[in-house]
Protein backbone atom coordinates (compact mmCIF):
# COMPACT_ATOMS: atom_id res chain seq x y z
CA UNK A 1 0.00 0.00 0.00
CA UNK A 2 1.14 3.49 -1.14
CA UNK A 3 0.32 5.89 2.04
CA UNK A 4 1.30 9.93 1.02
CA UNK A 5 1.13 12.90 3.08
CA UNK A 6 2.52 14.97 0.10
CA UNK A 7 -0.54 16.50 -1.88
CA UNK A 8 1.74 17.16 -4.77
CA UNK A 9 2.99 13.74 -5.04
CA UNK A 10 -0.73 12.20 -4.27
CA UNK A 11 -1.73 14.34 -7.51
CA UNK A 12 1.34 13.01 -9.33
CA UNK A 13 -0.08 9.21 -8.40
CA UNK A 14 -3.95 10.36 -10.15
CA UNK A 15 -2.25 11.54 -12.58
CA UNK A 16 -0.15 8.46 -13.74
CA UNK A 17 -2.86 6.02 -12.82
CA UNK A 18 -4.86 8.07 -15.30
CA UNK A 19 -2.13 8.02 -17.86
CA UNK A 20 -2.27 3.97 -17.76
CA UNK A 21 -5.74 4.38 -18.41
CA UNK A 22 -6.71 3.82 -14.62
CA UNK A 23 -10.40 5.05 -14.20
CA UNK A 24 -9.85 7.03 -10.74
CA UNK A 25 -11.25 6.65 -7.46
CA UNK A 26 -11.88 8.80 -4.83
CA UNK A 27 -13.19 7.95 -0.76
CA UNK A 28 -12.11 10.85 1.49
CA UNK A 29 -12.37 9.66 5.14
CA UNK A 30 -11.45 11.37 8.62
CA UNK A 31 -10.22 7.78 9.12
CA UNK A 32 -11.19 5.87 12.48
CA UNK A 33 -12.06 3.61 9.79
CA UNK A 34 -15.14 1.04 10.00
CA UNK A 35 -17.31 -1.25 7.82
CA UNK A 36 -18.91 1.79 6.54
CA UNK A 37 -16.06 3.07 4.66
CA UNK A 38 -14.92 -0.35 3.67
CA UNK A 39 -18.07 -0.38 1.59
CA UNK A 40 -17.05 2.74 0.29
CA UNK A 41 -14.14 1.54 -0.79
CA UNK A 42 -15.25 -1.51 -2.37
CA UNK A 43 -18.14 0.49 -4.12
CA UNK A 44 -15.16 3.03 -5.71
CA UNK A 45 -13.32 -0.15 -6.73
CA UNK A 46 -16.12 -1.49 -8.62
CA UNK A 47 -16.12 2.17 -10.27
CA UNK A 48 -13.30 2.41 -11.05
CA UNK A 49 -9.44 0.73 -11.32
CA UNK A 50 -7.19 2.87 -9.06
CA UNK A 51 -8.86 3.64 -5.66
CA UNK A 52 -7.64 6.41 -3.46
CA UNK A 53 -8.55 6.80 0.09
CA UNK A 54 -7.79 9.95 1.78
CA UNK A 55 -7.42 10.24 5.78
CA UNK A 56 -7.57 13.73 6.86
CA UNK A 57 -9.57 14.75 10.27
CA UNK A 58 -10.23 18.72 8.55
CA UNK A 59 -10.18 20.76 11.43
CA UNK A 60 -11.99 23.64 9.24
CA UNK A 61 -15.47 21.56 9.23
CA UNK A 62 -15.52 21.29 13.32
CA UNK A 63 -16.30 23.88 15.41
CA UNK A 64 -14.55 26.05 18.82
CA UNK A 65 -16.52 23.23 20.71
CA UNK A 66 -16.49 20.12 19.02
CA UNK A 67 -14.76 17.23 18.96
CA UNK A 68 -11.63 18.51 16.72
CA UNK A 69 -8.82 17.85 19.07
CA UNK A 70 -10.59 14.29 20.42
CA UNK A 71 -11.39 12.53 17.09
CA UNK A 72 -9.89 8.98 17.01
CA UNK A 73 -6.69 8.80 14.96
CA UNK A 74 -6.18 5.00 14.25
CA UNK A 75 -3.81 5.47 10.98
CA UNK A 76 -2.14 2.43 11.10
CA UNK A 77 -5.38 0.27 11.66
CA UNK A 78 -6.87 2.06 8.58
CA UNK A 79 -4.14 1.58 5.82
CA UNK A 80 -4.79 -2.15 7.06
CA UNK A 81 -8.65 -1.92 6.23
CA UNK A 82 -8.11 0.46 3.06
CA UNK A 83 -5.34 -2.94 1.76
CA UNK A 84 -8.25 -5.34 2.87
CA UNK A 85 -10.99 -3.20 0.98
CA UNK A 86 -9.34 -2.83 -2.35
CA UNK A 87 -7.45 0.37 -2.06
CA UNK A 88 -4.52 1.72 -3.74
CA UNK A 89 -3.22 4.02 -2.31
CA UNK A 90 -3.75 5.98 1.28
CA UNK A 91 -3.29 10.12 1.30
CA UNK A 92 -3.11 11.08 4.79
CA UNK A 93 -1.72 15.01 4.41
CA UNK A 94 -0.62 16.89 7.61
CA UNK A 95 -3.26 20.15 8.92
CA UNK A 96 -0.33 22.44 7.29
CA UNK A 97 0.00 20.83 4.40
CA UNK A 98 -3.72 21.12 3.21
CA UNK A 99 -4.23 24.77 5.00
CA UNK A 100 -0.63 26.31 4.97
CA UNK A 101 -0.08 29.68 5.94
CA UNK A 102 -1.92 31.85 4.24
CA UNK A 103 -4.57 29.85 3.04
CA UNK A 104 -7.60 31.93 2.96
CA UNK A 105 -9.99 30.73 0.02
CA UNK A 106 -13.41 29.17 0.89
CA UNK A 107 -15.69 26.95 -0.53
CA UNK A 108 -19.47 28.32 0.51
CA UNK A 109 -22.23 26.07 0.27
CA UNK A 110 -25.43 27.73 0.06
CA UNK A 111 -29.31 26.52 0.63
CA UNK A 112 -28.41 23.34 0.92
CA UNK A 113 -26.21 23.72 3.97
CA UNK A 114 -29.18 25.52 5.48
CA UNK A 115 -31.31 23.44 7.46
CA UNK A 116 -30.06 20.29 9.65
CA UNK A 117 -26.55 20.15 10.56
CA UNK A 118 -26.45 23.92 9.13
CA UNK A 119 -27.88 25.21 11.62
CA UNK A 120 -26.20 23.70 14.88
CA UNK A 121 -22.50 23.39 13.41
CA UNK A 122 -22.15 26.54 11.95
CA UNK A 123 -19.18 26.39 9.09
CA UNK A 124 -19.61 22.57 9.36
CA UNK A 125 -20.51 22.10 5.43
CA UNK A 126 -18.13 25.36 4.23
CA UNK A 127 -15.12 23.45 5.55
CA UNK A 128 -16.07 20.12 4.35
CA UNK A 129 -17.02 21.83 0.88
CA UNK A 130 -13.39 23.45 1.03
CA UNK A 131 -11.69 20.43 1.79
CA UNK A 132 -13.28 18.49 -1.02
CA UNK A 133 -12.73 20.86 -3.54
CA UNK A 134 -9.32 20.88 -2.56
CA UNK A 135 -8.83 16.82 -2.95
CA UNK A 136 -10.89 16.89 -6.14
CA UNK A 137 -8.78 19.79 -7.21
CA UNK A 138 -5.56 17.26 -6.77
CA UNK A 139 -6.83 13.91 -7.56
CA UNK A 140 -8.26 15.22 -10.90
CA UNK A 141 -10.93 13.27 -13.06
CA UNK A 142 -12.37 10.21 -10.99
CA UNK A 143 -15.38 8.77 -9.50
CA UNK A 144 -15.84 9.44 -5.50
CA UNK A 145 -17.67 7.46 -3.13
CA UNK A 146 -19.89 9.45 -0.27
CA UNK A 147 -22.06 7.49 2.54
CA UNK A 148 -26.13 8.13 2.62
CA UNK A 149 -25.12 7.97 6.24
CA UNK A 150 -24.26 11.85 6.06
CA UNK A 151 -27.34 12.64 3.40
CA UNK A 152 -26.60 16.45 4.22
CA UNK A 153 -22.80 16.45 3.40
CA UNK A 154 -23.69 14.12 0.36
CA UNK A 155 -26.11 16.94 -1.47
CA UNK A 156 -23.74 19.44 -0.40
CA UNK A 157 -20.94 17.85 -2.23
CA UNK A 158 -23.29 16.63 -5.30
CA UNK A 159 -23.95 20.51 -5.75
CA UNK A 160 -20.51 21.92 -5.13
CA UNK A 161 -19.38 19.37 -8.40
CA UNK A 162 -22.27 20.30 -10.55
CA UNK A 163 -22.14 24.34 -9.44
CA UNK A 164 -18.49 24.48 -9.55
CA UNK A 165 -18.04 21.46 -12.68
CA UNK A 166 -15.39 19.60 -10.76
CA UNK A 167 -14.69 16.50 -13.10
CA UNK A 168 -15.93 14.33 -10.76
CA UNK A 169 -19.24 11.14 -10.44
CA UNK A 170 -20.25 11.46 -7.14
CA UNK A 171 -21.03 7.92 -6.27
CA UNK A 172 -23.64 7.84 -3.05
CA UNK A 173 -23.18 4.77 -0.94
CA UNK A 174 -25.99 3.27 1.50
CA UNK A 175 -26.21 3.46 5.46
CA UNK A 176 -24.16 0.68 6.69
CA UNK A 177 -25.91 -0.77 10.12
CA UNK A 178 -24.82 -2.54 12.80
CA UNK A 179 -27.07 -5.85 13.29
CA UNK A 180 -29.12 -4.13 15.60
CA UNK A 181 -29.62 -1.08 13.09
CA UNK A 182 -27.40 1.50 14.53
CA UNK A 183 -25.63 3.58 11.35
CA UNK A 184 -21.79 2.44 11.81
CA UNK A 185 -19.77 5.75 12.39
CA UNK A 186 -16.66 6.18 13.90
CA UNK A 187 -18.20 8.53 16.68
CA UNK A 188 -19.93 5.28 17.77
CA UNK A 189 -17.01 4.46 20.18
CA UNK A 190 -17.61 7.38 22.36
CA UNK A 191 -20.39 5.75 23.04
CA UNK A 192 -20.62 4.38 26.72
CA UNK A 193 -23.21 1.44 26.93
CA UNK A 194 -25.69 2.67 28.29
CA UNK A 195 -25.69 5.14 25.66
CA UNK A 196 -24.77 2.51 22.72
CA UNK A 197 -28.50 0.84 23.79
CA UNK A 198 -30.20 4.11 23.94
CA UNK A 199 -29.11 5.34 20.74
CA UNK A 200 -30.78 2.43 19.15
CA UNK A 201 -33.84 5.04 19.48
CA UNK A 202 -32.76 6.01 16.37
CA UNK A 203 -32.72 3.36 14.03
CA UNK A 204 -36.48 2.44 15.78
CA UNK A 205 -37.91 5.75 15.46
CA UNK A 206 -36.80 6.00 11.45
CA UNK A 207 -37.96 2.56 11.17
CA UNK A 208 -41.33 3.61 13.00
CA UNK A 209 -41.67 6.37 10.69
CA UNK A 210 -40.86 4.29 7.68
CA UNK A 211 -43.64 2.17 8.31
CA UNK A 212 -45.93 4.42 8.67
CA UNK A 213 -44.79 6.14 5.28
CA UNK A 214 -45.24 2.83 3.38
CA UNK A 215 -48.75 2.66 5.24
CA UNK A 216 -49.75 5.66 3.87
CA UNK A 217 -49.14 8.59 6.22
CA UNK A 218 -48.24 11.66 4.43
CA UNK A 219 -48.18 14.24 7.18
CA UNK A 220 -44.64 15.83 8.28
CA UNK A 221 -45.61 16.26 11.88
CA UNK A 222 -47.06 12.79 12.09
CA UNK A 223 -44.00 11.02 10.76
CA UNK A 224 -41.63 13.34 12.88
CA UNK A 225 -43.52 12.39 15.79
CA UNK A 226 -43.07 8.92 15.25
CA UNK A 227 -38.85 9.30 15.36
CA UNK A 228 -38.40 11.76 17.83
CA UNK A 229 -40.46 10.18 20.57
CA UNK A 230 -38.89 6.85 21.01
CA UNK A 231 -35.37 9.48 21.24
CA UNK A 232 -36.68 12.19 23.41
CA UNK A 233 -37.32 9.19 25.93
CA UNK A 234 -33.38 8.31 26.00
CA UNK A 235 -31.32 10.91 24.37
CA UNK A 236 -29.65 13.72 26.46
CA UNK A 237 -30.97 16.48 23.85
CA UNK A 238 -32.39 16.28 20.40
CA UNK A 239 -30.86 19.15 17.55
CA UNK A 240 -33.81 18.19 15.32
CA UNK A 241 -36.03 15.84 13.86
CA UNK A 242 -37.22 17.35 10.11
CA UNK A 243 -38.73 16.40 7.03
CA UNK A 244 -36.58 17.79 3.53
CA UNK A 245 -36.99 17.47 -0.07
CA UNK A 246 -34.50 14.66 -0.52
CA UNK A 247 -32.84 16.40 -3.36
CA UNK A 248 -33.30 20.27 -2.24
CA UNK A 249 -33.33 19.65 1.57
CA UNK A 250 -35.81 22.41 1.76
CA UNK A 251 -37.94 21.31 4.83
CA UNK A 252 -41.39 20.33 4.86
CA UNK A 253 -43.01 22.50 7.24
CA UNK A 254 -45.74 21.60 9.86
CA UNK A 255 -48.36 19.23 7.74
CA UNK A 256 -46.69 19.85 4.06
CA UNK A 257 -46.95 16.40 1.81
CA UNK A 258 -43.87 14.27 2.40
CA UNK A 259 -43.62 12.04 -0.92
CA UNK A 260 -40.43 9.29 -1.88
CA UNK A 261 -38.28 11.92 -2.54
CA UNK A 262 -38.38 13.09 1.31
CA UNK A 263 -35.46 12.55 4.03
CA UNK A 264 -35.98 12.17 7.61
CA UNK A 265 -33.06 13.20 9.24
CA UNK A 266 -32.35 12.94 12.75
CA UNK A 267 -29.36 14.56 15.16
CA UNK A 268 -29.27 13.91 18.44
CA UNK A 269 -26.85 13.95 21.87
CA UNK A 270 -26.10 11.22 23.91
CA UNK A 271 -23.69 11.79 26.77
CA UNK A 272 -20.85 10.75 24.73
CA UNK A 273 -21.53 11.56 21.47
CA UNK A 274 -23.34 13.57 18.59
CA UNK A 275 -25.05 11.18 16.35
CA UNK A 276 -27.20 11.49 12.94
CA UNK A 277 -28.72 9.22 10.90
CA UNK A 278 -31.39 9.72 7.96
CA UNK A 279 -33.85 7.76 5.65
CA UNK A 280 -35.08 8.97 2.00
CA UNK A 281 -38.35 7.33 2.02
CA UNK A 282 -38.87 6.08 -1.51
CA UNK A 283 -35.55 4.84 -1.88
CA UNK A 284 -33.91 3.57 1.49
CA UNK A 285 -34.83 0.62 3.16
CA UNK A 286 -35.98 0.31 7.12
CA UNK A 287 -32.89 1.07 9.35
CA UNK A 288 -34.47 -2.11 11.35
CA UNK A 289 -35.94 -4.76 9.03
CA UNK B 1 -12.28 29.04 -34.88
CA UNK B 2 -13.96 26.74 -33.21
CA UNK B 3 -16.84 28.80 -30.85
CA UNK B 4 -18.22 27.07 -28.30
CA UNK B 5 -20.96 27.93 -25.44
CA UNK B 6 -21.60 24.50 -24.14
CA UNK B 7 -19.33 23.92 -20.72
CA UNK B 8 -19.16 19.88 -21.84
CA UNK B 9 -17.94 20.45 -25.19
CA UNK B 10 -15.53 22.76 -23.82
CA UNK B 11 -14.15 20.42 -21.35
CA UNK B 12 -13.88 17.71 -24.14
CA UNK B 13 -11.93 20.22 -26.67
CA UNK B 14 -9.62 20.97 -23.33
CA UNK B 15 -8.91 17.23 -22.74
CA UNK B 16 -8.67 16.54 -26.81
CA UNK B 17 -5.65 19.08 -26.70
CA UNK B 18 -4.49 17.20 -23.57
CA UNK B 19 -4.67 13.80 -24.80
CA UNK B 20 -2.64 15.01 -28.09
CA UNK B 21 0.11 16.18 -26.30
CA UNK B 22 -0.43 19.89 -26.08
CA UNK B 23 -0.14 22.19 -23.77
CA UNK B 24 -3.39 24.03 -22.37
CA UNK B 25 -3.55 27.99 -22.14
CA UNK B 26 -6.58 29.75 -21.10
CA UNK B 27 -7.24 33.29 -21.28
CA UNK B 28 -10.40 34.12 -19.26
CA UNK B 29 -12.65 37.62 -20.05
CA UNK B 30 -15.66 39.47 -20.36
CA UNK B 31 -14.97 40.03 -23.76
CA UNK B 32 -14.49 43.72 -25.57
CA UNK B 33 -11.00 42.40 -25.88
CA UNK B 34 -8.18 45.33 -26.76
CA UNK B 35 -4.45 45.06 -27.23
CA UNK B 36 -4.38 43.90 -23.81
CA UNK B 37 -6.40 41.34 -24.36
CA UNK B 38 -4.65 40.02 -27.48
CA UNK B 39 -1.27 40.38 -25.55
CA UNK B 40 -2.73 38.28 -22.81
CA UNK B 41 -3.58 35.58 -25.39
CA UNK B 42 0.01 36.06 -27.40
CA UNK B 43 1.55 35.57 -24.05
CA UNK B 44 -0.59 32.63 -23.50
CA UNK B 45 0.54 31.59 -26.78
CA UNK B 46 4.00 31.40 -25.97
CA UNK B 47 3.54 28.95 -23.20
CA UNK B 48 0.71 26.64 -24.49
CA UNK B 49 -0.01 24.74 -27.39
CA UNK B 50 -4.07 25.02 -27.22
CA UNK B 51 -5.10 28.31 -26.44
CA UNK B 52 -8.62 28.65 -25.47
CA UNK B 53 -9.85 32.32 -24.68
CA UNK B 54 -13.07 32.50 -22.72
CA UNK B 55 -15.34 35.22 -23.22
CA UNK B 56 -18.17 35.78 -20.14
CA UNK B 57 -19.70 38.39 -18.87
CA UNK B 58 -19.79 37.19 -15.27
CA UNK B 59 -23.05 38.63 -13.28
CA UNK B 60 -22.03 37.45 -9.96
CA UNK B 61 -18.98 39.92 -10.10
CA UNK B 62 -21.31 43.20 -10.97
CA UNK B 63 -22.89 45.00 -8.08
CA UNK B 64 -26.58 46.31 -8.24
CA UNK B 65 -25.79 49.47 -9.30
CA UNK B 66 -22.83 48.54 -11.90
CA UNK B 67 -22.58 48.41 -15.55
CA UNK B 68 -23.40 44.75 -15.87
CA UNK B 69 -26.31 45.47 -18.46
CA UNK B 70 -24.34 48.45 -20.17
CA UNK B 71 -20.84 46.54 -20.42
CA UNK B 72 -19.93 46.10 -24.00
CA UNK B 73 -20.81 42.71 -25.78
CA UNK B 74 -18.57 42.67 -28.97
CA UNK B 75 -18.43 39.00 -29.65
CA UNK B 76 -18.07 38.64 -33.25
CA UNK B 77 -15.41 41.32 -32.86
CA UNK B 78 -14.08 39.44 -30.25
CA UNK B 79 -13.49 36.48 -32.33
CA UNK B 80 -11.87 38.40 -34.93
CA UNK B 81 -9.14 39.15 -32.53
CA UNK B 82 -8.93 36.29 -31.33
CA UNK B 83 -7.93 34.33 -34.21
CA UNK B 84 -5.71 37.54 -34.62
CA UNK B 85 -3.77 37.02 -31.44
CA UNK B 86 -3.46 33.00 -31.97
CA UNK B 87 -5.70 31.25 -30.25
CA UNK B 88 -7.54 28.10 -30.80
CA UNK B 89 -10.76 28.26 -29.51
CA UNK B 90 -13.48 30.77 -27.88
CA UNK B 91 -15.71 29.88 -25.19
CA UNK B 92 -18.54 31.66 -24.87
CA UNK B 93 -21.15 30.26 -22.59
CA UNK B 94 -24.53 31.63 -21.48
CA UNK B 95 -25.56 32.97 -18.24
CA UNK B 96 -27.99 29.96 -17.86
CA UNK B 97 -24.99 27.57 -18.80
CA UNK B 98 -22.05 28.72 -16.13
CA UNK B 99 -24.95 29.37 -13.43
CA UNK B 100 -28.16 26.69 -14.11
CA UNK B 101 -31.12 26.55 -12.18
CA UNK B 102 -30.42 25.81 -8.43
CA UNK B 103 -26.79 27.01 -8.28
CA UNK B 104 -25.44 27.96 -5.14
CA UNK B 105 -22.09 27.16 -4.32
CA UNK B 106 -19.78 30.10 -3.91
CA UNK B 107 -15.89 30.48 -3.64
CA UNK B 108 -14.88 33.02 -1.13
CA UNK B 109 -11.36 34.66 -0.94
CA UNK B 110 -9.65 35.65 2.18
CA UNK B 111 -7.97 38.80 3.36
CA UNK B 112 -6.52 39.78 -0.48
CA UNK B 113 -9.91 40.67 -1.58
CA UNK B 114 -10.26 43.17 1.47
CA UNK B 115 -8.49 46.61 0.74
CA UNK B 116 -9.00 48.54 -2.63
CA UNK B 117 -11.82 46.88 -4.84
CA UNK B 118 -13.09 44.73 -2.14
CA UNK B 119 -13.92 47.81 0.36
CA UNK B 120 -16.23 49.23 -3.05
CA UNK B 121 -17.47 46.69 -4.64
CA UNK B 122 -19.14 44.04 -2.04
CA UNK B 123 -18.88 40.44 -3.66
CA UNK B 124 -16.32 41.73 -6.33
CA UNK B 125 -14.24 39.13 -5.88
CA UNK B 126 -16.40 36.66 -4.69
CA UNK B 127 -17.96 36.62 -8.26
CA UNK B 128 -14.48 36.91 -9.65
CA UNK B 129 -13.27 33.53 -7.67
CA UNK B 130 -16.55 31.74 -8.26
CA UNK B 131 -16.86 32.00 -11.89
CA UNK B 132 -12.50 31.43 -12.22
CA UNK B 133 -13.04 28.50 -10.08
CA UNK B 134 -15.35 26.88 -12.66
CA UNK B 135 -13.33 28.09 -15.52
CA UNK B 136 -10.43 25.96 -14.07
CA UNK B 137 -12.31 22.63 -13.34
CA UNK B 138 -13.77 23.16 -16.82
CA UNK B 139 -10.24 23.70 -18.40
CA UNK B 140 -8.18 21.07 -16.19
CA UNK B 141 -4.13 21.31 -16.33
CA UNK B 142 -3.50 24.32 -17.79
CA UNK B 143 -1.37 28.31 -18.00
CA UNK B 144 -3.67 31.02 -17.10
CA UNK B 145 -2.73 34.33 -18.24
CA UNK B 146 -4.15 37.15 -16.15
CA UNK B 147 -3.57 40.81 -16.33
CA UNK B 148 -1.57 42.92 -14.08
CA UNK B 149 -3.67 45.82 -14.78
CA UNK B 150 -6.80 44.24 -12.49
CA UNK B 151 -3.49 43.38 -9.60
CA UNK B 152 -5.64 42.74 -7.02
CA UNK B 153 -8.14 39.97 -9.14
CA UNK B 154 -4.55 38.63 -10.16
CA UNK B 155 -3.37 38.16 -6.55
CA UNK B 156 -7.38 36.31 -5.55
CA UNK B 157 -6.66 33.84 -8.43
CA UNK B 158 -2.82 33.20 -7.24
CA UNK B 159 -4.21 32.42 -3.99
CA UNK B 160 -7.31 30.72 -4.97
CA UNK B 161 -5.25 28.30 -7.35
CA UNK B 162 -2.47 27.85 -4.24
CA UNK B 163 -5.34 27.33 -2.02
CA UNK B 164 -7.56 24.93 -3.41
CA UNK B 165 -4.91 23.34 -5.15
CA UNK B 166 -5.92 23.94 -8.89
CA UNK B 167 -3.44 22.12 -11.23
CA UNK B 168 -3.07 25.32 -12.65
CA UNK B 169 0.31 27.82 -13.48
CA UNK B 170 -0.98 31.31 -13.21
CA UNK B 171 1.08 33.72 -15.86
CA UNK B 172 0.77 37.75 -14.72
CA UNK B 173 1.00 39.81 -17.81
CA UNK B 174 2.23 43.43 -17.34
CA UNK B 175 -0.69 46.13 -18.14
CA UNK B 176 -0.71 47.20 -21.52
CA UNK B 177 -0.85 51.20 -21.87
CA UNK B 178 -2.18 53.77 -24.70
CA UNK B 179 0.92 55.62 -26.17
CA UNK B 180 -0.09 58.38 -23.59
CA UNK B 181 0.19 56.23 -20.72
CA UNK B 182 -3.50 55.26 -19.64
CA UNK B 183 -4.09 51.46 -19.61
CA UNK B 184 -6.16 49.99 -22.02
CA UNK B 185 -9.78 48.81 -20.45
CA UNK B 186 -12.60 47.97 -21.54
CA UNK B 187 -14.67 50.16 -19.76
CA UNK B 188 -12.09 53.23 -21.79
CA UNK B 189 -14.65 53.21 -24.11
CA UNK B 190 -17.40 54.76 -21.82
CA UNK B 191 -14.93 57.74 -21.39
CA UNK B 192 -16.14 61.06 -23.09
CA UNK B 193 -13.34 62.76 -24.84
CA UNK B 194 -12.93 65.38 -21.83
CA UNK B 195 -12.95 62.48 -19.43
CA UNK B 196 -10.17 60.69 -21.79
CA UNK B 197 -8.24 63.44 -21.46
CA UNK B 198 -8.78 63.77 -17.71
CA UNK B 199 -8.21 60.28 -17.19
CA UNK B 200 -4.59 60.74 -17.91
CA UNK B 201 -3.66 62.64 -14.61
CA UNK B 202 -4.15 58.57 -12.94
CA UNK B 203 -1.01 57.27 -15.10
CA UNK B 204 0.72 60.50 -14.34
CA UNK B 205 0.05 60.88 -10.81
CA UNK B 206 1.20 56.68 -10.87
CA UNK B 207 4.39 57.90 -12.81
CA UNK B 208 5.19 60.69 -9.80
CA UNK B 209 4.94 58.24 -7.43
CA UNK B 210 6.85 55.97 -9.31
CA UNK B 211 9.77 58.77 -9.62
CA UNK B 212 10.23 59.81 -6.23
CA UNK B 213 10.23 55.95 -5.20
CA UNK B 214 13.29 55.99 -7.57
CA UNK B 215 14.71 58.93 -5.99
CA UNK B 216 14.38 57.79 -2.45
CA UNK B 217 11.11 58.44 -0.84
CA UNK B 218 9.44 55.91 0.96
CA UNK B 219 6.87 57.14 2.79
CA UNK B 220 3.41 55.83 2.46
CA UNK B 221 1.69 59.43 2.33
CA UNK B 222 3.73 61.39 0.81
CA UNK B 223 3.54 59.00 -2.42
CA UNK B 224 -0.12 58.27 -2.30
CA UNK B 225 -0.13 62.09 -2.41
CA UNK B 226 1.94 62.59 -5.92
CA UNK B 227 -0.87 59.91 -6.86
CA UNK B 228 -4.48 61.53 -5.21
CA UNK B 229 -3.25 64.95 -6.27
CA UNK B 230 -3.40 65.25 -9.73
CA UNK B 231 -6.42 62.76 -10.07
CA UNK B 232 -8.42 64.69 -7.80
CA UNK B 233 -8.09 67.59 -9.66
CA UNK B 234 -10.01 66.36 -12.47
CA UNK B 235 -11.54 62.97 -11.35
CA UNK B 236 -15.51 63.14 -10.10
CA UNK B 237 -14.67 60.84 -7.23
CA UNK B 238 -11.74 58.66 -6.30
CA UNK B 239 -12.76 55.80 -4.48
CA UNK B 240 -8.86 55.00 -3.12
CA UNK B 241 -5.70 55.65 -3.36
CA UNK B 242 -3.40 53.19 -1.55
CA UNK B 243 -0.17 51.48 -0.75
CA UNK B 244 -0.07 47.87 -0.04
CA UNK B 245 2.12 44.78 0.38
CA UNK B 246 2.48 43.40 -3.38
CA UNK B 247 1.54 39.60 -2.45
CA UNK B 248 -0.71 39.92 0.73
CA UNK B 249 -2.19 43.49 0.12
CA UNK B 250 -1.67 44.38 3.14
CA UNK B 251 -2.20 48.04 3.37
CA UNK B 252 0.32 50.11 4.43
CA UNK B 253 -0.84 52.97 6.81
CA UNK B 254 0.04 56.64 7.60
CA UNK B 255 4.45 56.35 6.96
CA UNK B 256 4.88 52.70 6.94
CA UNK B 257 7.70 51.86 5.07
CA UNK B 258 7.30 50.98 1.25
CA UNK B 259 9.06 48.73 -0.61
CA UNK B 260 9.85 47.64 -4.23
CA UNK B 261 7.71 44.92 -2.80
CA UNK B 262 4.45 47.71 -2.45
CA UNK B 263 1.66 48.03 -4.83
CA UNK B 264 0.43 51.52 -5.22
CA UNK B 265 -3.36 50.82 -6.77
CA UNK B 266 -6.14 53.20 -7.29
CA UNK B 267 -9.16 53.66 -8.86
CA UNK B 268 -10.96 56.26 -9.57
CA UNK B 269 -14.36 57.90 -11.14
CA UNK B 270 -15.12 60.47 -14.02
CA UNK B 271 -18.35 60.45 -15.32
CA UNK B 272 -18.13 57.64 -17.59
CA UNK B 273 -16.58 54.99 -16.00
CA UNK B 274 -14.75 53.78 -12.96
CA UNK B 275 -10.74 53.38 -13.66
CA UNK B 276 -8.15 51.15 -11.70
CA UNK B 277 -4.63 51.10 -12.57
CA UNK B 278 -1.58 50.36 -10.23
CA UNK B 279 2.30 49.89 -10.65
CA UNK B 280 4.07 47.79 -8.84
CA UNK B 281 7.15 49.81 -7.77
CA UNK B 282 10.00 47.86 -7.85
CA UNK B 283 8.83 45.61 -10.59
CA UNK B 284 6.59 47.60 -12.88
CA UNK B 285 8.04 50.49 -15.35
CA UNK B 286 6.43 53.69 -14.21
CA UNK B 287 3.10 54.62 -16.58
CA UNK B 288 4.36 57.53 -18.56
CA UNK B 289 8.33 56.65 -19.09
Amino acid sequence: MIVLSDPSAFRNECEQARRSQKRVGLVPTMGALHEGHATLIRRAREAADFVAVTIFVNPTQFGPNEDFSRYPRTLDADVEKCTQAGASLVFAPETSAMYPPGDETRVVPGATAGPFCGEFRPGHFQGVATVVSKLFALTGACTAAFGKKDYQQLRVIQRLVTDLFFPVVVLPVPTVRESDGLAMSSRNRYLSETDRRNALAIPRGLSAAHRAFAAGERRASVLTSLVRNPISAVANSIDYVDIADADTLAIARDDAPVSDRSVIAVAARFSGARLIDNVVLGEDPAPIG
